[in-house]
């Protein structure tokens, strides 16, 4: 982890200024788009290039199961965590489709789910099947945390390594926001109650019974919240871990992050704290739907992209968000500046 | 107008159905993918299509000039209208450069510049050099409008018969915020000083003396609410009058429009009120920072899909929203459905 934090360096706040000065001189009324201008200034900071680019995307998610998940958190069967692999082998799954839309490259890795798969395609780096249920032990130990995260570190590198400019995090993990709630309960020190969303559709009596898992497992486990391999080994998942080491090595290669939703900002929010200038990295996709994201995001100081009210994780609506960073990169690269458009210095202000 | 009126048809309301139901049997939890689940339906709804394409999109930008910067309410000369057009044919602006990133197809119209432009590449339809100053007299007649009405329509049937599958409608006019702002006073009933925005960066001095002009100018001419000819010719402008036709064109071929700004909006609500219908087809691509298209959207009735703090207009806003109108057919025609992927029906709620 010491490595990490040594590898990952400041924003380039000159590159920033530079560019900030550059847009000035665009074809248009001084700050007239908005968010898009400041995109591409936090672009250039990360990157340190004039003219940065996003394009290709790298889209990797992480799968893996929750011990639990026997407890009756979730409205659904384990199964169903190998079956949506499999369906994002066969390229159906709605990331598959947003991937070939922005023409991203794309995995899938197997980092814990429950039951082997077999499948061609599938990345192979199953550190265990699945977490033990964390009401009755810790999810995992501190050094499988650490395997988790080194998995994610190696993923991520292999992805920039093969030209990705711009990172996108996704999960499968049938009842992975009960450990992102208690994740998220632990960061805030807010009640469990406010936390726990419904948006899944699952029944109000349901909905107790997840707070009361919830509330037993931190009574039980007493994550330290200042320790993010803590919390990840006592309450954690290994998808929400394999996350957290991607986005520390695209900060620490200086490719930006695309935050999906609720679960990938818990990862977010865990890779900031090992390393707090990890988070300069991070472009938050969308406002998800479940209740905990607004807390999560509060956490991490970011405003999103779109408000969809998109609630399905994968890296969905991270990829969905892509083509505004696009946007934001084509604006500074392909739009005319003032003279060489031979508009004349007078009439600047406010076309 | 009575032709336009019969060739608008309702919303096909069964095809909405049917891909709402179909939408259900897509591999993930039912509504988790919120407004891009909603535009599916809504394109649909207009094209008639169960797997509605956008692909590729048409870009028009009318360009045309305003009598009234005569009276100082625009910080920039008129001559800023020529030399965008030019940029606009050099491939230069920033509509040129999103309609690139979306594989749009682009044409500027010279609807009423009042300069000649004899570069090749511009559509050539001057109605007239310019309208008058609206604070003296009418800005144009009545027939002026229909006939700038009628380009806009003709404009856009060209580019639908070309294979546009979505138009985004754009404007250039130094000085269109002034009769965009007096139109929606009148249709609103607001006071103009609500509705003025000091969004361009104009000097509190020149925004009172904006809003003064306007107030005079509404007293001298006293549009009809009623009446949208009477309106356009009494304090519109002609780039105004070519997007509504346009819009009625896209309405007329089940086409869907997404809208950009306020200037665009402005021509959305003349649209709507000669055929109500009309803005069924139309999609709010952004909210802007100008403040009368915050009220503008209320009379419209439509949420927009981002919220960027662009105010740029030529269609930029409604060009950078389109990708998420293309994820939502892609969703539609591309995801597997439970069934395909093989996961079994018991297990479908919520994955």
């Amino acid at each position: 982890m010491n490595n990490v934090k040594t590898a990952i360096q400041p924003l380039n706040v000159e590159m920033g200024q530079q560019v900030r000065k550059y847009i000035d001189t665009l074809t248009k009324p001084p700050g007239s788009l908005g968010r898009l201008e400041e995109l591409a200034i936090q672009l250039a900071e990360m990157t340190s290039e004039a003219f940065p680019a996003v394009s290709p995307a790298g889209v990797i998610v992480f799968a893996a199961d929750h011990g639990v998940v026997e407890e009756g958190v979730s409205a659904f069967p384990q199964e169903v965590t190998v079956q949506m692999v499999m369906n994002f082998l066969n390229n159906g799954a709605a990331i598959n489709v947003f991937s070939r839309q922005i023409g991203a490259m794309f995995e899938v890795v197997d980092i814990g789910v429950a039951a082997d798969i077999e499948a061609d395609g599938v990345v192979k780096r199953k550190i265990r099947y699945g977490t033990s249920n964390f009401c009755k032990q810790d999810a995992m130990t501190r050094q499988e945390v650490e395997k988790a995260i080194a998995v994610g570190y190696e993923r991520a590198e292999q992805m920039i390594g093969q030209g990705s400019k711009c990172l996108i995090l996704g999960e499968m993990g049938i009842g992975n926001t009960t450990p992102s709630s208690a994740i998220v309960a632990v960061l805030s020190g807010l009640e469990v109650g406010t936390l726990v969303g419904q948006g899944t559709g699952i029944a109000e009596e349901k909905l107790t019974h997840k707070q009361n898992v919830i509330v037993r497992a931190l009574k039980e486990r007493k994550p330290d919240p200042k320790d993010p391999i803590d919390i990840l080994a006592k309450i954690g998942g290994l998808e929400i871990a394999g996350m957290t080491g991607a986005m520390l090595a695209a900060a620490a290669n200086r490719i930006p992050i695309i935050i999906d939703g609720f679960i990938c900002t818990i990862s977010a929010l865990l890779a900031k704290g090992i390393c707090q200038t990890a988070s300069d990295y991070m472009i938050v996709g969308h406002r998800s739907v479940e209740p905990g994201h607004g807390i999560a995001l509060q956490l991490l100081g970011k405003k999103p992209l779109l408000d969809l009210d998109l609630r399905l994780g994968e890296g969905s609506g991270a990829a969905v968000a892509f083509p505004i960073l696009q946007s934001a990169t084509l604006m500074l690269k392909e739009m005319a500046t003032f003279a060489s458009a031979g508009i004349s210095k007078e009439q600047r202000k406010g076309v």
